[in-house]
C-alpha cells in the first residue's frame, strides 16, 4: 500500500483497488473529490468502520460458487474505494437537495440503496461495493441516505461502527422477532455483528446466552452477554443446560452442522435467524423437527429502511454503544483489514483520515 | 373389523383400536355413549373425516425416531377412537355450559385443545389422538371446540372435510403470509392438505401452480390450481418456467430432496413453508442461498385458534367447497383407511354413521 498524500483542493486521499485479491491490492492514491450529482451531498468523512463483507468483497469470494470472482450484489466495476460505513459531516450539496439545513450536519449514511420506495424493499447497491464508499477524504451519496447524528452522544468512531454490523444484527432480531423476556442464543457473538446482536438483543430485553472463544468471553459479557458458553466445548449440551426452557430466537452467524444438531435448542415456534455461515454453508436437518414444532429458518442479509432508521434512533439515543477494538489511520486500511481477518479482536475495527 | 350393532340407548357404535398396527386392529364395538363434563358437550356425529395423521397414528409412526410407536404428542392411550373431524349436531350440554342455545345446533369441532388462553397458542391435544374422536356416534367435547356452521351451505360431510387439512393448509398459508396477486406453488397437490393449499390460495387471489402426478391433473385444475406441473417430469425447470420471476410462497407438502434444490425457485423475501415430508425428512441446502436473499423456511404443524376461526369463517360463507373423493359408512372404516393410503383419490375420504 503506497502512502500519497493530499495534493489540493481538488484531490483527495482514497484506498482504492483495480482488482479483486488480498489486502495488498489496497492501494491509496491522490484521486480528484467527488463532485455532487443532482439530489446528492459529499460528506467529509470522519470515520469508516471495517467489515468481513469489505474483504470477502475485495476478494471476490461471493462469486466463487460460479467460478466468477464477485462482489454479492454481482461483478464489481473497478477502480473501486470501499468502505460501507460512514459517519462525517455534510461538506457539499448537490442541486435539488431539499434539506439545505444538511450543510454542516453531522450524519451517518446508509450504505444501502433500495431496489423500491417501500420501508421494507430490498437492498440493491451498497457503498463500497455497486458505488465508491468511505475508505477516503470524502464520499458522494445520494442525500436521502445522510442521516442526522448531531445529538448523538456517540463519537464518530463509534458511530462507523454501527450501520453495517449492527443495521444487520437488527435486522435479523426484527426477521426473528426478538422481544422482552425472551430467551435469546447468540452464535459467534465475538464477531462484529454476533457482538451487535447481543447488545441489541440484551437492550430489548432478552436474556442473552452467547458462543465464543473462551478467550473472548470475558469481552461478551461485558458487552451484555448474559452467560458464555465456550465455543470449544460441547456447545449443543452447554446451551441447553443455559435455557432448560428452551429458546425463543437462536441469531446464528455460524451455520454449518451446528445449524441442524441445533434446531432441538428451540422452543415451539421458535426462529432460527442465520446471516453467516462461518462454519459451512451446507446445512442439513430432519424437516420435521421443523413443522412438528413449528419452527421457522429465516435467512437474513442486511437491514431494510425501516431497520435502518429504527437503527438511526438507536445512534441518537445513544442506547447501545457499540465496542471498538482499535482505530487505524486511513494509510494503514491493508493493516485494519489483516487485523480485522485474524479475529482476534472483539469490537469493530475503525478507519479514520488522519487529515481532512 | 367386526360388526357390532347399537345395542340400545346407553351404547353406541365406535370403532376403536386396542393397540398400534395395521388396519386391521380397528374394530367396532358397542361402547357405552359418553357423558358430558362440566364445560363439555356431546356431539351426534354426522360426518368424520378421514386423514393421514389417523393412518400415522394408528401406526405409532410419530415415535418411529425413538425407536417408541407413539403419536404426534406423545404416547397414545387405549382404548381409543380415532377421528378429528367432526360435523355433527349437538344432542347434550353438560353442566357450567353458557350457551344453552348450543343444543340443537349443527357444529363443526376444532380438533385441537391449546396449551393456553392466547390465539396462538399451540396445540396440546388432538381430537381421535389424545382424546376420543370422531369414529362413532357420537363423541364428548368441550363445549369451546364446537363451532356453530348452522347457515353453512356446505353439507355436513364436507364440512367434516375441513378441520386438519384445511386447517392446517390455512396455518401454512398464514405462516408465509399468502396474498392476493402472489405467485404460489404447492407441492403434493393432490393430497389433502395440498389440494386444501391450492383452493384456499386460489380463493386469496394468488396464482397457483401445482405439483401433482400427471393424472391427477385435471383433478387439481379443477379445484383451482392455474397450471399442474407433472410430478414425474423435471419440476425444478417446469415450476421455473411456470413463474419467470419466481414464488413468493412455496406449499410444500413433500420435502426430501427438492427443498434444497427448491429455494432457488424464491423470488426475493420468499418463503419456503413445509408441514410434510412425503419425498423423505432429511433435508439440505446452502445456507447462503437462505441469507443472501432473505429467504425463510417456515415449519407449520396444524392451525392456531385464530387460524381455526378463519375456517369456520370460510366455512360459514361457503367460499371455498371441498372437494370429497368418498363417503363410507363407519363400519368400513378399516376399508377407508385403506383406500386412503393408496393416494389413488384426490379430494377427502368422510365416513358417517349409517344410523344415529
Amino acid at each position: 500500500m503506497s502512502d500519497v498524500a493530499s495534493q489540493g483542493a481538488d484531490l483527495m486521499r482514497a484506498a482504492v483497488i483495480d482488482r479483486h485479491g488480498g489486502p495488498e491490492v489496497i492501494e491509496l492514491r491522490s484521486v480528484p473529490v467527488p463532485r455532487p450529482g443532482p439530489d446528492e451531498l459529499v460528506v467529509r468523512v470522519a470515520a469508516a468502520g471495517c467489515n468481513n463483507t469489505d474483504i470477502w468483497t475485495r476478494e471476490g469470494a461471493y462469486g466463487s460458487g460460479s467460478g466468477v470472482r464477485a462482489g454479492w450484489l454481482g461483478p464489481l466495476s473497478f477502480p473501486r474505494v470501499q468502505g460501507g460505513d460512514v459517519c462525517g459531516t455534510v461538506v457539499e450539496l448537490g442541486a435539488g437537495v431539499g434539506d439545505r439545513d444538511l450543510l454542516g450536519a453531522r450524519v451517518l449514511l446508509d450504505p444501502a440503496g433500495y431496489d423500491g420506495p417501500g420501508r421494507d424493499a430490498s437492498v440493491a447497491d451498497v457503498l463500497g461495493s455497486e458505488r465508491d464508499g468511505g475508505f477516503a477524504e470524502r464520499v458522494v451519496v445520494p442525500a436521502v441516505r445522510a442521516h442526522r447524528v448531531d445529538d448523538s452522544p456517540l463519537s464518530d468512531v463509534e458511530l462507523a461502527a454501527l450501520p453495517i454490523a449492527y443495521g444487520t444484527a437488527l435486522g435479523m432480531l426484527e426477521r426473528g422477532g426478538v422481544g422482552e423476556g425472551q430467551q435469546v442464543l447468540v452464535t459467534g457473538a465475538s464477531g462484529g455483528v454476533g457482538l451487535a446482536a447481543v447488545q441489541l438483543s440484551g437492550a430489548r430485553g432478552a436474556r442473552v446466552v452467547a458462543v465464543c472463544g473462551a478467550h473472548k468471553a470475558a469481552a461478551v459479557l461485558a458487552a451484555g452477554a448474559d452467560v458464555v458458553v465456550p465455543r470449544d466445548g460441547d456447545v449443543l449440551t452447554a446451551a441447553a443446560d443455559a435455557a432448560p426452557e428452551g429458546y425463543d430466537v437462536v441469531v446464528d452467524l455460524v451455520a454449518g452442522p451446528f445449524l441442524g444438531e441445533g434446531l432441538g435448542l428451540l422452543r415451539r415456534r421458535g426462529r432460527w435467524v442465520v446471516s453467516g455461515a462461518l462454519a459451512g454453508s451446507d446445512v442439513a436437518f430432519d424437516v420435521r423437527r421443523l413443522y412438528l414444532s413449528d419452527l421457522t429458518v429465516v435467512g437474513s442479509t442486511m437491514h431494510t429502511r425501516r431497520v435502518f432508521d429504527d437503527l438511526v434512533t438507536i445512534a441518537r439515543r445513544g442506547s447501545v454503544r457499540p465496542a471498538v477494538a482499535a482505530t487505524y489511520a486511513l494509510e494503514h486500511l491493508e493493516a485494519a483489514q489483516r487485523a480485522l481477518a485474524t479475529r482476534e479482536h472483539v469490537g469493530k475495527i475503525v478507519v479514520v483520515p488522519s487529515s481532512c
